[in-house]
């Protein structure tokens, strides 16, 4: 499959590429794309959030390779001097997101039970909840949590897809929210088209011309 | 095990770190630290010998993981722009190396045979022949290359441990050579005291406190 950066990725071409990554053909496994795109994710953050002015950063974790992506720009944060703080109200049993969670436990990052304690206690916010694979309606918790991230003023940092939006069409049903800064994963997506906040960034680099 | 950034590690401490990163008690698998690793290196690179000035980079790279890391360093410089190019004389039939090769591989980048090639046609080298495992005498094909290292005026970039280096001891053999650059992994092991080059980086952060 080829590529250019310019290319932006309906939601069929993303999974396929993500399929194609991890076949016998390119051999990577899943652990080593997603410590590539949630390094790419914090150190982007570093770069248009310094840890002076936001020390204090919510990763809002998804059940899925979108929240994994969230955990481990969590454990890198920790590692950059950030105070991160989890969300996770749904947790997998998968041995890959609970070895994620456990390298985040190790750094002393602390797990909230509570949204609005979150937004109460934090300087930015990182929406990991839903990635490519999304589509349909969004469940409980995370609708409120959704809902909530639409309420507030504090900066959104949103991995790959903002949560809520449709990754083709965007956020059209008015569900999602508008992050503030958006870090597409390998190449933009349909709906980064739509994206109005200030910074974009592409992080992972991991495809091959 | 604890440990602080101005910590210099043993051989023994060093490998055990390495263990207990990879066992239940921390869940990191190989090619997640390998991946973080690699691009700490390509990162410092980056950082000390632009492309401009260096675009050809050869990577020397050894039978076991110091070579894993070479591998990785060598397809994030082929995504940043550089044109590396691997002496691989051993490769294992390991699937963790195999994958890594392939990546290296769909990037374009050649494989040369003969070191003497190798060095005419490269600006800067990176050794990852042998890391914290290396212990004895060095063997043959490698140590007509370190010997060829030895005698080049190319900076010479060393993963971990400069090849042929004691771990401890440093060059007391003199069999090894002075690289210009040194990246420790982790923390710096006990030969980088001995280390006279221009810059030394540690990198590949994944040490919980």
């Amino acid at each position: 499959m080829s590529l250019r950066v310019s290319d932006y990725l309906a939601q069929k071409a993303s999974q396929d590429i993500d399929k194609e990554l991890m076949s016998p053909k390119c051999g990577f496994v899943v652990e080593q794309l997603m410590e590539l795109a949630g390094l790419s994710v914090a150190q982007a953050v570093c770069k248009e959030y310094p840890v002076a002015t936001t020390p204090r950063v919510l990763v809002c974790v998804g059940p899925g390779n979108n929240g994994g992506d969230g955990l481990v720009a969590a454990r890198h944060l920790a590692h950059f001097g950030y105070s991160p703080s989890l969300l996770y109200p749904k947790q997998p049993n998968k041995e890959l997101y609970q070895n994620l969670l456990l390298q985040c436990r190790m750094l002393n990052i602390r797990l909230v039970e509570d949204i609005d304690y979150g937004l109460n206690s934090t300087d930015l916010i990182i929406d990991a909840i839903f990635g490519v694979s999304f589509s349909g309606a969004v469940r409980e918790p995370f609708g409120s949590v959704i809902n909530k991230l639409k309420q507030t003023t504090i900066p959104i940092v949103s991995i790959d897809v903002p949560s809520g939006w449709d990754v083709e069409k965007g956020n059209l049903s008015g569900v999602g929210f508008e992050p503030e800064m958006l870090v597409s994963l390998t190449a933009p997506k349909e709906c980064a088209k739509l994206f109005k906040g200030k910074y974009h960034y592409v992080g992972g680099r991991f495809i091959p011309p």
